[in-house]
């Protein structure tokens, strides 16, 4: 990290594929920094001890004093460990995660403590492999990371710098946005697109086709449907409301090419498929 | 090509990104065979001519006896240039095509000469770019290539093996099936997913999101709405009716997943994804 704040101690609590990618991300780039880690999975556990975490069985075990403390669990788990643990990573220079919607973690954050060192993050990467043997030291470069700051108390201000830090020191772009915002936005860029992934791997299989007939495109279209279902439920049952609409939306969508189709109207495919493609090559 | 047929020369009809990348394997694959080059855009030409292609004005300005003649034209284009051009193309040991809609070309095949050395194939592979610029030696390295002999006359027999050592040389996987069953299972394997990433990016655009706030899995869903229109409209227009039912199984598909969500059906979305997960890492 050229400059900014320097962390002590950076505590991943979770090491699956974003917290492995996380403590990788920190091993190499803090030489020095002493990385403490956190999973009850005793394969991963094991795994991460080999590549220089000191992995340890509770979270207050970690010296966190002006360290960073990473929650990297699912959505379920991490608002029950963020209201858990307040006594312990309030002491922190940092508090951060990395679950997929904010809302929900942000009210655990701020309800657990007054003075909150704790700014939410939502990097947009990973894969559809899960678990610590798909973490990568590298798994963040050049990825959008939303920045959600809980924003109480006096550790407030200090803690966006800090996460600002942070995640650029691991190749993110950080982005800062209310967490209502964002979760409205996730329905729609990440949720809407997991959901159509499974809707056509669906209607693929009840049609009796197999991945070996898929092209490039194909593939492109059904790989989410190998998301993990741990991962994605919490989300979906969070974001209930927002996915059915992104859904509807796009069922409007789907009912009007299907129209165009049935009526013969290549026209209207060809202006739908001419703004679509101008939308993608769009710079971002 | 370690074994069968061997060829005298190669005839490109169409320099775009699939018969610029056949133009470019035979060149390195079957160094000392003459490829030659028909194409109306001159800036395609000029670039397949300094890559080594002997570009002329007209098919029949090629020298096809004892060769190849591969089309490389979208598909209403193909139709219309394997019937004109029959009486040249004929002659040649094996005439064969890259449309993704076979049924059309085979009976245009079949129609225009007794005897008949055309075998209709559709690789599997490309991506979403166009033109000679995307074109690629190894586009067709291990990619499914699904071969739809017009069995006519004594030319048949011959000219499918041929077929499967022409595109076995270019890496490709070959597979024998019928024109109206490949076309069948195209709507659902390539037209469906190219259309649901439509519609993605259609709702996407119509919400106010831009391609700067996907992550790579909505990268993945949207990919295939940058595809070229004047490709994908003769195989729309043609293959109308089958796209329409695979569209409306889709949209069933969706309006399920919408209702688990909206009645908390979580166990449903559950099931949905475990299956997904199954179906996804099946060996194809």
């Amino acid at each position: 990290m050229p400059e900014g704040p320097r962390f002590r101690t950076v505590t991943v609590v979770g090491l699956g594929a974003v917290g492995g990618s996380v403590a990788k991300g920190v091993l190499r780039r803090l030489p020095g920094v002493q990385v403490f880690g956190v999973d009850p999975d005793g394969e991963s556990s094991a795994r991460a001890a080999r590549d220089g975490v000191r992995v340890v069985p509770r979270l207050r075990d970690c010296d966190v004093d002006d360290g960073v403390v990473v929650f990297a669990a699912p959505l379920d788990a991490t608002v029950k460990l963020v209201r858990e643990t307040a006594p312990v990573w309030r002491g922190a220079a940092l508090a951060t995660d990395v679950a997929s919607l904010k809302a929900a973690v942000l009210e655990a954050a701020t309800a657990a403590t007054a003075s909150s060192p704790f700014v939410g993050a939502h990097p947009m990467c990973g894969s559809e492999r899960s678990g610590y043997p798909a973490a990568r030291a590298d798994l963040f470069d050049g990825a959008r990371v939303w920045l959600c700051p809980a924003a109480t108390g006096d550790a407030a201000s200090g803690a966006e710098a800090a996460a600002r830090a942070f995640w650029s020191m691991l190749g993110a772009r950080p982005c800062t946005i209310a967490a209502e915002r964002h979760d409205r936005v996730m329905a729609l860029v990440s949720h809407l697109p997991q959901l159509l992934s499974n809707a056509l791997a669906a209607t693929l299989e009840d049609a009796g086709m197999s991945t070996g007939q898929l092209g490039p495109g194909g593939r492109d279209m059904t790989r989410l449907a190998g998301s993990s279902p741990s991962m994605w439920l919490p989300l979906l049952e969070a974001a209930a409301g927002e996915d059915a609409a992104a859904l509807l939306a796009v069922e409007r969508r789907i009912v009007a090419i299907r129209g165009m189709l049935e009526s013969g109207d290549l026209r209207g495919v060809e202006t739908l498929m001419d703004r679509g493609r101008r939308w993608v090559s769009a710079e971002g």
